[in-house]
């Protein structure tokens, strides 16, 4: 079964959920009333093998495993608010790794302004199993009480992706994957200077392709790019920008008259409009697709899928 | 590194939380400051070949999987919100599991009245390995606001526990721990009749003495139990009741002047007085002991550790 079959699975649950899940499975995070306001919740794990390579120092380790669900609180324009981390350890993990470890997240946590308040720790049965981190993160929304989804995409919203795209694991699996930063500051000023006229944001995990196709499913239009306009990481091709993913950029909409405020820079990050939404119907069908070498390519099956076939 | 010393190691850190963090990581579940209202949570992890065997029913793997989680809610006398889970899948797990596994976590998510909002899932890179579900847990507090702490038992207390203990694994491993009740409506009522004279409350997970030395330790008061008041269930030992854990029953504290108002049977559960916390002190040493066999036994070493050494 792959990734995109079991969301599908899941989402088909959504409408038996209460009136207090205010965003269901499906975006970055999920949005759950509590008391007078609401929280965002989501989860995400590292692997060893899958997601570092095994000689990745702990501390880096460490790092990723937050900074990854850090970038899920950025896309929705939320504030980090605490996180959690359920550990499975192989038994031969030297004690001075656990202490190391622990410390590292804690440290991390703290400085991404997410503390960590619990957690489960297990040791695999046998030694040389994968050293595995799944944090849990909690956020509270955009001072505005605006949360950013990735179903808002409109007919003339221009797309606009963060930063530049491509080849972040590196040669040898030490790259930009596992010391990127959460553009957590970045979407809280979008969302202080366009408001409502910001439409539908993701971040960039599994791959541009795959995520856009997302935004564009998800809000039921067509996402058409501009292959040439891409930002592409120095030293990568535009291949990798599309397909690599796990480069925790921002990818989102702009309403189209907002599209001539747009400032080139914001909060210290290039911001570069790469192509348009259009409604789904008889000329253009819902999906995201990008024009490269003379023709359009359908950007759904371009990136990181995460299913029992797919390697790291 | 044995799980006590790692316990200790994160709780080393928890002057360095900030305000919003009401209970930081030590007691069952963490308690965050949310708008203005709070929000209780906790994550829990199952592994396969450690929390059950491998031939158990997807449909009771995820049943376990949620209701321990669901017992941290009852040991704070919470009200269970919303969950997510990470799962860990052999590579060559049937689709057909996939889906029976997914059914069955919202099935029992929405029974317990916490809906699965999120989630993430890998697969192994290669067959064989062990399958994981890692959930995290939001709850609310009790409607009137009190959180029940493990860190409040005082001089003179008595000391109760729900229902009966021992041999929750079962022979072939397919026993109670697959098809325990959660105690969330047990603890309700408690907080609903007592009040302030409930003191510390947990839930028996580790086994009964290792839990009992944990509320011990967290209030700094000694825990005096007699063995023979403890309900053991049927065709266990004493041993076993004291050692066991996943029983997931509560063990919890009134005060002195509350116990003649306690009710044989609450929320349909059988509730027994099983012993007293007294002050540290020359007389008595912070921590919990059983009376056995005419000598007294330190509890805190009886019980399930989650090292690297432990078995399942």
């Amino acid at each position: 079964m792959r990734e995109g079959d079991l969301h599908a699975l899941i989402a088909a649950a959504n409408d038996r959920l209460p009136k207090g899940v205010m965003i269901p499975p499906g975006d970055d995070m999920a949005q759950v009333a509590v008391a007078g306001g609401s929280v965002l919740v989501a989860c995400d794990q590292v692997i060893e093998g899958r997601h570092f390579v095994p000689n990745t120092p702990i501390e880096l380790i460490a790092r990723k495993a937050i900074a990854r669900n850090v970038s899920d609180v950025a896309a929705m324009a939320g504030r980090p608010l605490a996180c959690l981390c359920a550990a499975t350890l192989p038994s031969d993990l030297p004690e001075s790794a656990v202490r190391a470890l622990t410390a590292a997240l804690q440290r991390h946590a703290e400085d991404f302004g997410c503390p960590l308040v619990g957690g489960d720790t297990s040791w695999h049965g046998e030694p040389g199993h994968p050293l595995q981190l799944s944090i849990t993160i909690l956020a509270l929304p955009h001072a505005t009480g605006r949360v950013v989804r990735r179903d808002q995409a409109r007919d003339g919203d221009v797309i606009i992706v963060s930063g530049a795209l491509g080849g972040s694991f590196g040669a040898d699996g030490l790259g930009h994957h596992l010391r990127f930063e959460p553009r957590v500051r970045l979407a809280r000023e979008l969302v202080d200077h366009f408001g409502d006229r910001l439409g539908a944001m993701i971040d960039v995990s599994d791959g541009l392709g795959r995520d856009l196709d997302r935004v564009a499913r998800a809000s039921g239009v067509a996402v058409l790019v501009e292959g040439d306009r891409i930002p592409v990481q120095g030293g990568c091709t535009l291949e990798q920008a599309l397909r690599d993913g796990e480069d925790h950029e921002l990818a989102f909409t702009l309403r189209a008259e907002a599209a001539e405020d747009l400032p080139a820079i914001l909060a210290g990050v290039p911001l570069t409009i790469i192509g348009r939404a259009r409604a789904a119907g008889d000329l253009h069908q819902v999906g995201a697709r990008v024009f490269l070498a003379g023709a359009w390519h359908a950007m759904g099956s371009m990136g990181w899928e995460h299913g029992p076939s797919a390697g790291a």
